[in-house]
């Protein structure tokens, strides 16, 4: 039976090997540490459960509009407009299984082939497999390792634009950099686009995962409008990673097709949970607020104990699940010149398990920093320091 | 903003549009009788419901493995292969979510660009939209009118084979023509794709609902198994369309591929619902069997109320949801020279509401007669009857 040789053109989410490493690792008997999975282990605030329960119980269980219960569509079309300042109504919100469908079916819809399409990376990479898979052109951009944290990297931008790019995705609040744009940033890249005349994908997975004052959507500034669309997700705020409930939310031409694809892929998203996302929007705040509480206590004390090693710089995240430190000097001080072998051996020996640079994109050329990614968000503060003490004292029995 | 030219290529299940339409006509106060789509209005059965509560309970809130959880997997590795005869494992069977998305994520797998892919039609019509989609060939085949009921067009299979083709849908227990096939048909069938090194995609969504005897699958037949992807979805067993919950079946090669393409489209099927499915699997038989009890008592009356007017022949159709009438005579008695212009007056003047045979794939060179489709899944015995005779009396009253 031979493949189509399409499927020689998709890439995967690394990441979801390393979790399969780690889980057999556990099955021998050794105790992991979780840091390489953005998964949450804390709970579904119970509004959404008794509204998910109560939608199944009202017969909330055939199939319902490809796009997504009205319900749900004008509810997101305000929460989503109203936390941005902008306007969108039902018509522009199109409801996912999940905030991956996204990257696909925008691509599918609007990128034709040959078309080139800049990208984050290191970013998500199914961004880069989605593009390649529908015969795109993939221009990576990276970031700039300063003081004040990473900042995106203008110059491999600008020569994207140059060449022709028509489309861009942006991942404010990035994962896995944790990387989050200051004003002339997200200024600089938005006249950029419409400069340009090209179209961004903005994903917004950790818009509302912003620890500390408001979090702002390139959709919002003049001319963006028409020009975004915004991939949207239950999966972080509420801690509904596996009810697979997500958006995606732009002008109507875009979301007519997207709405198509719907129909052809999966027919609808899962019914009753429509209605428990529809209840997370209502909830009181207070539901979400505790889920960023907990997160931020591990954020603080994951960066602090990391910075404790000699070798390791991290920046403090401004908002998602994730740190992204540096780890050149480190992986020079304890013998290693391979970011894979080190993750290896220090998942082996001490069982804290995290992902390193190469799981999100192909590195690319100029790169000469090595980088690691530990997520917070699947680990309690205690394991949380017990595998960071063990980190540290493997750092300290392994520097030469 | 410029749609990409592969979106030209992308068809649709225009019997939502029918929904739509009908949907309209009752907010105007019109009572509508629901023939048209095959959704079910029973309850899901309660030992699912109960699962997916206490899994939601149990915290199966956050991702799962691409594939599907270990526990479904084997399920429905041991059902499924039980209820065919054959051996399956795990990795035979890659967690879907709905009987959909095994189409498309076939045809991307396997079919390679220009291939040419036989399916039927009248048939789903999502098959013609996902080869076309990733530029395949689609080559319909029919079925031909027999005293017996609807018989596959074995001339048209066999002209397509004879051009090359290398793929073939199949869905015995069809939608819409509610025709199945007896042992010789399956086994000509077989042959041919053996014979001429061809895979088979066995659409078995109606494969648990003949409504008399043991349904059989041409996964069975000697030299098939390895040729053979089985589209299975919970949907119309268990009356859980909304809830989205399927699988790709068969050879591990295929399976693999489309497991990666789930890591790619939506990282998993909702997790706790894929509980939901393990317990009805594991539910005593009497829970499905009085889904099918009810839908059987429809069913006849149904096919015996058409049968009664004037122009119209309906078989009995031994599985599924639909009954597809021949009204070749009815559309000349009553003067109408195109369905769909019959279907509207019949929506409009009664209430009454079905789909015609243009829902279901292009319609093809040679056919010479007039079909609809009418879904008895989604109307209770009481306004089913009420639809019929009023229907009736507008044939009477519009034969000239």
């Amino acid at each position: 039976m031979k493949i189509a040789n399409r499927m020689g053109l998709l890439g995967s989410e690394t990441a979801f090997a390393v979790s399969a490493e780690a889980s057999n690792l556990a099955e021998t008997g050794k105790k992991i540490f979780p840091f390489h999975l953005g998964d949450i282990n804390l709970s579904t605030p119970k509004s959404v459960i008794q509204a998910a329960n109560r939608a199944i119980e009202e017969g909330k269980t055939g199939y319902c509009p490809a796009p997504g219960i009205s319900e749900l569509r004008e509810a997101l079309a305000k929460d989503v407009g109203n936390a941005r300042g902008i306007t969108y109504d039902m018509d522009n919100v199109s409801i996912q299984p999940g905030g991956k469908p996204s990257i696909g079916k925008y691509i599918a819809s609007m990128m034709e082939k040959g078309d080139s399409v800049l990208y984050p990376n290191p970013g998500y990479p199914i961004y880069e497999s989605q593009i390649e898979f529908y015969e795109g052109i993939a221009v990576p951009y990276g970031y700039i390792n300063t003081p004040e944290g990473l900042k995106l990297d203008f110059d491999a931008i600008e020569k994207g634009v140059q060449k022709g790019v028509k489309h861009i995705f942006y991942n404010n609040y990035n994962n896995p950099t944790g990387a989050s744009s200051p004003d002339e940033e997200v200024e600089r890249l938005a006249k950029l686009v419409i400069d340009n005349d090209m179209f961004l994908i903005s994903d917004d997975a950790y818009f509302d995962t912003l620890y500390e004052g408001e979090p702002k959507s390139i959709a919002s500034f003049p001319g963006m409008y028409e020009r975004t669309l915004t991939m949207y997700t239950f999966s972080k705020k509420f801690a509904m990673t596996g009810w697979r409930l997500g958006a995606s939310i732009g002008p109507k031409e875009v979301i007519e097709q997207i709405n198509r694809l719907n129909v052809n892929m999966e027919s609808c998203t899962t019914h009753f949970v429509q209605y428990a996302g529809l209840a997370g929007l209502n909830a009181p705040k207070s539901e979400t607020q505790d889920i960023l509480d907990i997160l931020k206590i591990r954020r603080d004390r994951l960066v602090e104990i990391l910075n404790e090693n000699d070798g390791i710089e991290a920046h403090l995240p401004e908002a998602g699940f994730y740190v992204f430190p540096k780890i050149t000097e480190l992986l020079k001080n304890t013998g290693f010149d391979d970011v894979e072998d080190f993750r290896k051996t220090v998942l082996n020996e001490t069982g804290v398990s995290f992902c390193g640079r190469h799981h999100f994109g192909r590195p690319l050329n100029n790169e000469n920093n090595y980088y690691i990614r530990l997520a917070f968000s699947g680990i309690d503060i205690d394991d949380l320091e017990e595998g960071m003490h063990l980190f540290k004292e493997w750092i300290k029995d392994n520097t030469k």
